[in-house]
């Protein structure tokens, strides 16, 4: 199966990666809005330019988008679905109604199949949420995330003056995982379920006092959360935060009949959050191009694929070893 | 949705049970081997004889079938999928692909849907084992059982001369789990995995010693394992040892490229092992009763089962509420 990547930052380096694991895919090429002749591919795989990947509709089975929720994706995808099979790991969770219509209707008319939303959440933890509560309808779902580095919460701290570079951390509250886990159902705030660490490097004649309360301070970013600041030098920062771990915890307990209790739990613990995610896009593209051969058009979730279509095996040995 | 249940002991009464969280599925009758006049449901639905149910045909949308895998499922999954559809709980893992052909060639000739193996393992923990090798195909399996009853543990202590009753707890060796957890992908011999711990009430004039020993000697139930005898009364058994608790782990570690780990982990926690199954297969009841709807015959597994299908929500409320 011929895969693309569109969009050549962690996301798609991360996908570039996973293509080693995965020997029925082949990468055919990156698409980058970048000068082409400026990116250097890990794979020494060809990089063309952005514009000109229409040119490929019909060479390649399944093109990974590997834009950003905010501003990218909810034009790139139903744009490429146009013209190719796509994968995206659109996030925004308000906007999935909307982005999904939109890119249902470019993929139906031009006789594509796409996947929106893949990776880990949304993704494998909403998988997770939506099995929990089908075989368990009486109970109560948490989310943590975390530990790990979030991007968004990052960059906001970024933007404050005097901010050279910053890196937060969401971590989940230990005792709210462990009342969750024992089933306890607790009721819990925004500032009971999570902390946020932030390590920032400021200029020399920064304010310190300032930028720290600036972002405790910060509206739906910090303000709802205990957060704690640090500050450090650019050579810690590259020591020690220069990964993107990341990952978190589903978990519903409830019970099937008067005092009963059971609680499942889904977890991950990822070394490289744009790796992982990138490794869960290409098993999503496999999917989508097995759904496109047998004529399913159209936007679908990973609510919508059988989970045996994810995988390289066929059915009778899927059922034979993992059954 | 009409249900019926077939086979009425701890499974059977799991289904029924989980019924009532269930507002779109409705129990419509029982079929038992026993006399019907012997046997009152707890819900007070109706009870049939057994061997009338293909006078049914036609009434009942999926009828679930809560024989034992030994003797039962073999003869009556395959038998009913020519009347009606079908789910069961099938497993016997060597057989598996033997039982889903009987089975698909009985249900794909009479125009009906079955799907074997539900529950939790195989079920749930096959779907973990699934998605987990497909999103990271580099990496290792575990699974762990327990801390839970093995029902065909404890009938194997039951069979031996001077034995009254046996309850026998398969429990995961923390040591192992934890290593595992860590990523450190330890390779494992069976003892090293789960301890056997076997709750015994005994004959008065009985021989404990040789009765322990005839337990911890017994070829692929105990002797592979450090296995613990704690000799009860009646009144401890019925006290202490009358619940069936199950549960276990998937974990899988691996890696996206080299020096990353990753580590997934799904873990089950349950009070009632029956009422828990029960609940899943209602689930997969509701999948194969769509399924069949859309004109999707023969035998399936939770493989082969879009997520969505479980859920009694429409896509459009899934995708808002759980993505």
């Amino acid at each position: 199966m011929k895969i693309a990547i569109y969009g050549y930052g962690n996301l798609g380096r991360g996908v570039e990666t996973g293509i080693a694991h995965n020997p029925d895919l082949e990468l055919v090429g990156i698409f980058t809005r970048r000068p082409p002749e400026s990116v250097k591919a890990q794979t020494g795989v060809p990089v063309y330019a952005a514009e000109r990947a229409e040119d490929f509709a019909g060479q390649i089975d399944v093109m990974i988008l590997c834009g950003g929720s905010a501003t990218d994706l909810p034009e790139m995808t139903p744009e490429m679905a146009r013209h190719f099979n796509v994968v995206d790991s659109f996030d925004t969770h308000a906007r999935i109604p909307e982005h999904f219509d939109r890119v249902d209707r470019a993929a139906f008319q031009t006789g594509h199949t796409a996947l929106i939303s893949g990776g880990w959440d949304p993704g494998l933890f909403s998988l997770a949420r939506l099995y929990m509560n089908a075989v368990m309808p009486e109970g109560r779902d948490y989310t943590f995330w975390g530990r790990g580095v979030s991007q968004g919460h990052s960059d906001a701290i970024r933007r404050i003056p005097g901010v050279l570079d910053a890196r937060q951390y969401t971590v989940p509250v230990a005792e709210a995982v462990e009342q969750v886990k024992a089933g306890k159902q607790p009721e819990l705030s925004t500032r009971q379920k999570h902390l946020r660490e932030c390590y920032v490097v400021v200029a020399e004649n920064a304010d310190r006092e300032e930028i720290a309360r600036t972002i405790r301070e910060m509206p739906n970013y910090f303000a709802d959360y205990d957060t704690t600041v640090t500050f450090i030098t650019e050579e810690e920062m590259k020591r020690d935060h220069s990964a993107l771990p990341h990952g978190g915890e589903v978990i519903r307990s409830g019970s099937t009949s008067e005092g009963t209790r059971h609680v499942m739990d889904f977890s991950l613990k990822l070394d490289s959050n744009p790796e992982f995610t990138g490794s869960v896009l290409l098993a999503c593209a496999r999917a989508v191009g097995k759904m496109h051969a047998r004529g399913i058009f159209g936007c679908h979730t990973v609510f919508d694929v059988a989970p045996a279509d994810l995988s390289p095996l066929p059915p009778e040995e899927l059922r034979k070893k993992l059954l």
